[in-house]
């Protein structure tokens, strides 16, 4: 271990720390208004973002400024939400008690993305974990630093324009061996993780060794790159990868019905393919291919192809296309998908901020963005307060 | 391993697997109207199980009786939730597309329950589990089983009368085997594990193992067992460990200033004991007793006393006892008590079916019972519907 | 005026007003087992009252039992209801200040029935209200009087073994000038009115006068009578107005394709009845007929049939047949049907307890039973807490 | 009556309600975009905006910058919102049924408002009602007319930026005929009106008539005229108005122990004022001033002074000074303060947009802004679907 990056992150997450201690006591509205602010620092920067996410990481620009777009949007959801965050209070069966759920931040959140979204997945975590009252830690993919480092100083200066420490949203480079150290810091009170279901379920083993929380969202999470079908793939070694799920498919009994090459011009472009005959256990189905290619299945009954898409590791989205109203509610319901994201009539792709994004199994449970998913940034006591005249006169604390 | 505990453990699991297939398609209210019979079964009933508790696990017969009375309550409040249960219909940002967040049993869930608890527990998760639509499995301690097969026959007779099966609530005996059984076990949807902190970490990590769900309520549970000042400890190990506890704080600096004795009569008596003079970080102080001892430490600072007791590894439930408003929102704030139930002028115990139970940290994270612990028992799709009229010919399903 | 009757009223509600002093005290989750007890206590007498119903009011009996069971339904989902009605802690802008969301009962409802449905609505009405902590004012029909009596003296009953006021739940016998002078009276702080359009207008009117609360469910309620097809109607008087109604569907250009004629036998029954070849703006299609009219209309343009079904004053409920995913989504939404209850492929009758029932318009605008109507019958207050260290000293209240 | 005015009115109402066809099938969160660029747009013109509402209605420029504000955050709020607002889907009781709770835009929404607040009562009900989906009509007091002018434009500006109509957000000008011809208007789907109690009551009579909705904020409004305490009054007749209460007060018992008196310089500026010594049943105290007159009570016994607070006709808002814990519980309660707007320590200005605004009786029952309100912009359909196998084959729409 490299001493000097063992001494950065040291140093990092103590400021984070402290810094949060500031931040947790700006209201939540106030909060809002800050990550209003950051909404809008980003929206001025959209096209020299969404080109440097189109260079770093190789996604076609509009998809560079795509992703810039959700994290604008998500901040914009973010202020709105500001003002709404808490729980209920409940009706008490004891007279003269109040019965409140209370909510609070969980404190610091490590956010570890991969590569392919380099910024909106720490959009979504960062805005909601914000006004939520968390400070924030991302380490980005060691590929997409530069992208991290200018979303980091964007966010800085705003921070730093209100009187408030840049250090509420740190950054830390590196690699596994970071990842590693905030998986196991007793003081990243949630690691949210993009990834690998590999690495995934280490990092999920180890925040649980220490009884942390954690939020995956690993592997079929690149299901989504269903969009950058025309965009290259990030990496030679990618190419080589479509080429072998190409092959195997062929040797596991399917048909290459279109596309299967290399585009031969520079960078590395693929045909979009798609591969029918292939039975629905064939083990390339049920691998994650990172490249643009979809295997065509025939079915008989419905029951059938629903088991099918469930038998699947991955659990992030699916999509059927019908208009069988019958079949669709059925196709959403209790033996319908399992998948954390079910569309009909539409791809895989598209999923919108306001709902939970996130997917079930090997995908990690996670959800992200809209809905309730600020639930995860924060943490639940359910108080009773009794009231009544009679009061003990002894004041103290206990706890067990 | 025994072959036959093994081959009735399959036989066990198979068949709440295919009663999860009826009861699944039984509508939620027609789920709430069984449960709601059950809830009157067990009333009917609830003096004699209320003995059988006394007599089996060694708390007095009061407490035996509202322990049932809790699984009755969560029954007849299972009934109003199950007319409510689901998400929201979310606004679309596209036109002629209908965003639903959907919410599915997971299936089935096994419920692991300790034996302090050994009727309300099981009674707060089949409730509220079975009007979501799934099957339980349940393993209760070795040392209470009567109580458990005693219930279990209860629940199956109301199912039979209204011609479902039975092993749409299921019961396995057994000890830690069948437990890491279950942990390891695909086909259990969800683990809800009540017990030590040890055993529980080794539970989670199985099943995060193979990416399941676990619902954990560890350690600080047994908090609440300050309620049977009056009744016996469970066995002479637990008189043992009492003693020793005495004689720890003793050593590390505490004065005993009430009680500290084993009570000379028939059945596992102590005395409630009070110690004070400890410093708050002794090691006593920070450890679980199961047993009447309360330990009172002098505070300067709000922030100190705060801070020590959330130094406290386990993180049930914590009391304050003060007439300050200010000291009161303080303490249930992002920089008060970190614990799952935070009370003011009542003592730690006190729950009510109303609110989620359960604890922070190494008591596990999980919640039970009333809010929105329903969530748990369920998972949820975000789903996309495209209804414009322009929508595509070809039917199919698609998944990734 | 008759002066027994005026001071019958006067001590009525007098008690009633002494009663809710003590309810509003009982904690909501005990009010709900009372609510529970009332329940059952209606479950082992529902067939007596169903037969009650029959005879006094003309249905046929399966229908009798039918609303004494949606009586004892909402009684039980009123149980669960209970332990939730409350609203949210908000984020407060201020430091040291806390937003709440504060609900309270209104008080005493009162609530006025029509012959039609003369226990279901009054259990609607009442277990809501009830866990919400008021006390209620009943005032059947007056041709359905041995209904109110029966169900009133149950609910008594339990009150009383409970030891609170049975006039927690009162009852006043007499016609329109009660229902005159209930809709006058400051202490009604919600009227809670079934009836006609025409009576339910003056009643709202008379309520906004002293700027109080109505909830009114008015005309097209009767929709639901589509239901009693195989009963006999009410009255001869009804008979009358079925005959009138055929005719003027002729005179209007209408063709009687089944059904049209009275039946000979004892009792008011009638044939069902189709009605084709009616322009959509015919008088009698505007026109209720509280008999088994259905009036078929053809229609070239999705949006002409949408408006037609809009252009009907009464806003109940209206059904659409169809399979077409688009066609079924554009009826839900913005530029679709107009009314409380919406339908798809089933017919205009049939609401669940679960959902908010009710109609716009003409119909009154009023929810009641599921959902989250328990907001009729509470206030609400934001109210804002200042906790901060520096508190004012002098204490005091100030109202505008 | 002007046929001039009756003719541009009629042709305003139509270019509204036209473009609500176009308003209403944008996408809600499209909607909530443009909300936001319409704050965007106030923000950057709120010096100017604040300087045109000191001029016109005569409040100090700090607090004209502080209502354009308002109308910013409450944009803001809107955009969160517009990714939220929807039903949950129950569970229906019914196989093969889905049970949802729709919510749709009620369509034209008319908004009449007083000088007091020129702009932010403005910005409330318009930014909620617009992300629902509603076209707005705005009727500004005829003394403000040049504010409701310019905000107007700078909306219209916006839209048509955006290729759509201005008249999504109408302007009339005029007064009370325009006000008159408005609550009998059917094609206003909601009238939303801030005034005095008198007009109130007429304008909810006249809505009520033709069983329309309406929404008030009456009389106790004016309470939060305790903000303006250093800025003038609003004409000669405002001040004719503080000397003749406070004359009043002395007459009736009070001593005036701190201003009483006009200032002498230039503008309607009064001494801010405090009466001590009068009985709680005193007329003035019951009575509006529209200026900073505090009346000082005594009372003995809590329950006294809660009754005192709740016999004044207005319900808007209330304030208590305490520490104690039990009286805080207490005011919150069911019989404590029965206005919308309860405050503890705080005075009863100061209402936040994350809360519903609004007050109770003679106030007039409205909610505006935050929690739950934009349900008083839309409206409710209860939907049942019945997706079965066995649906039938004819096709049609059943109204009723």
């Amino acid at each position: 271990r490299d001493k000097k990056v063992d001494s950065d992150y040291e140093e990092t997450v103590k400021k984070a720390k402290e810094a949060w201690k500031v931040w947790a006591d700006i209201p939540a509205p106030k909060r809002g208004e800050i990550v209003r602010q950051i909404g809008d620092a980003l929206r001025q920067k959209i096209k020299v973002l969404g080109s440097l996410v189109s260079l770093e990481m190789g996604k076609i620009f509009v998809e560079g400024v795509g992703e810039v777009q959700e994290y604008v949007d998500v901040c914009d959801y973010a202020v709105g939400l500001s003002r709404m965050i808490g729980g209920p209070i409940l009706p008490s069966e004891r007279p003269g008690h109040a019965l409140i759920e209370q909510w609070n931040p969980v404190g610091l959140v490590g956010v570890i993305t991969a590569f392919n979204f380099p910024v909106a997945v720490y959009g979504w975590n960062s805005a909601i974990a914000m006004i939520c009252g968390n400070a924030c830690l991302w380490k980005g993919a060691p590929t997409t630093s530069l992208v991290s480092v200018a979303v980091t100083k964007i966010i800085a200066k705003v921070l730093e324009d209100n009187k408030l420490p840049g250090a509420i949203c740190a950054l830390v480079c590196g690699g596994a061996d970071i990842g590693t150290a905030m998986a196991r810091d007793e003081r990243m009170d949630l690691l949210s993780f993009t990834g690998s279901t590999k690495v995934g379920k280490q990092v999920a083993l180890t925040v649980q060794e220490r009884f942390g929380r954690s939020l995956l969202e690993l592997g079929g999470n690149n299901a989504i790159i269903a969009d950058t079908l025309y965009g290259p793939l990030h990496t030679k070694e990618a190419v080589k990868m479509f080429l072998d799920a190409v092959e195997q498919a062929k040797q596991q009994g399917g048909s290459v019905v279109c596309g299967g090459k290399v585009i031969n011009r520079p960078g590395n472009y693929v045909e979009p393919t798609i591969v029918t005959g292939l039975p629905h256990n064939a083990p390339i189905v049920h691998t994650e291919t990172f490249a643009p290619i979809l295997y065509v299945l025939k079915f008989k009954e419905e029951e059938e192809v629903f088991a099918w898409n469930n038998e699947v590791k991955q659990g992030l989205s699916s999509s059927i296309f019908t208009k069988d109203l019958g079949r669709i509610f059925r196709w959403l319901g209790p033996k319908g998908s399992d998948c954390g994201i079910v569309n009909v009539n539409i791809p895989t792709s598209g999923a919108e901020i306001g709902g939970a994004f996130g997917g079930e199994k090997h995908t990690g449970g996670g959800r992200e963005s809209g809905s309730d998913s600020w639930k995860l940034y924060m943490r639940r006591s359910t108080c009773t307060i009794n009231y009544s005249k009679d009061l003990p006169l002894a004041q103290g604390i206990k706890f067990q």
